[in-house]
């Protein structure tokens, strides 16, 4: 799932809450502040829908590098699932959030911040 | 901790990683999409850090309101904290799941500028 700075915090909660009932977990690349705060609040309002029903939904950030429009851009890479794990247990979200720096090295800082 | 948009990504890390460290979870209000955008990006690089120790990194976001300079601003508050360190303890998920950096041997903590 992309998210931009127009798409509406509901509207991603709503992508996300039906994602993590589906599949156990969701995520979205976004790029850009505004892109970034729009999902962090859907992460928020998806967090109450699902409490409703017992899960405590977390999210698990990491640089990633995104190919847009023919030009490389650093992004951030939302992992959104339940805090166990979900129902496969987490072994696999865990594998795919483990960020390719891992092994020492530096993590990457987009430039300019 | 407050995050402003001209935090320092990396200064905002080594404050998590720290407090994290030092009571098992660190949090920050933040208030516009510059600001969250520094804050998630340090929670990113914070989770690269304490991965090297076994720690798995999550965050919790949550609406909130903050009274700044007389006025009240809805603003984000985010929890960091390890996986397993939430109030639904998760002791069986934490023992299936691989924490990212086990494979590897113990590096020294980098310096947490």
């Amino acid at each position: 799932m992309k998210v931009s700075a127009h798409t509406s915090p509901r509207s991603v909660a709503g992508a996300f809450a039906g994602d993590v009932r589906q599949h156990g977990r969701a995520e979205a690349y976004v790029v850009g502040a505004g892109a970034l705060n729009q999902a962090v609040k859907g992460i928020a309002i998806a967090r109450t829908l699902l409490a409703e029903q017992g899960v405590d939904l977390v999210c698990v950030p990491a640089f990633t590098e995104l190919l847009i429009d023919g030009e490389q851009r650093t992004g951030i890479h939302l992992v959104v699932e339940a805090r166990d794990g979900g129902p496969d247990g987490g072994d696999a979200a865990a594998a795919d959030a483990q960020p390719p720096a891992a092994a020492g090295a530096e993590p990457p800082i987009p430039p300019g911040d």
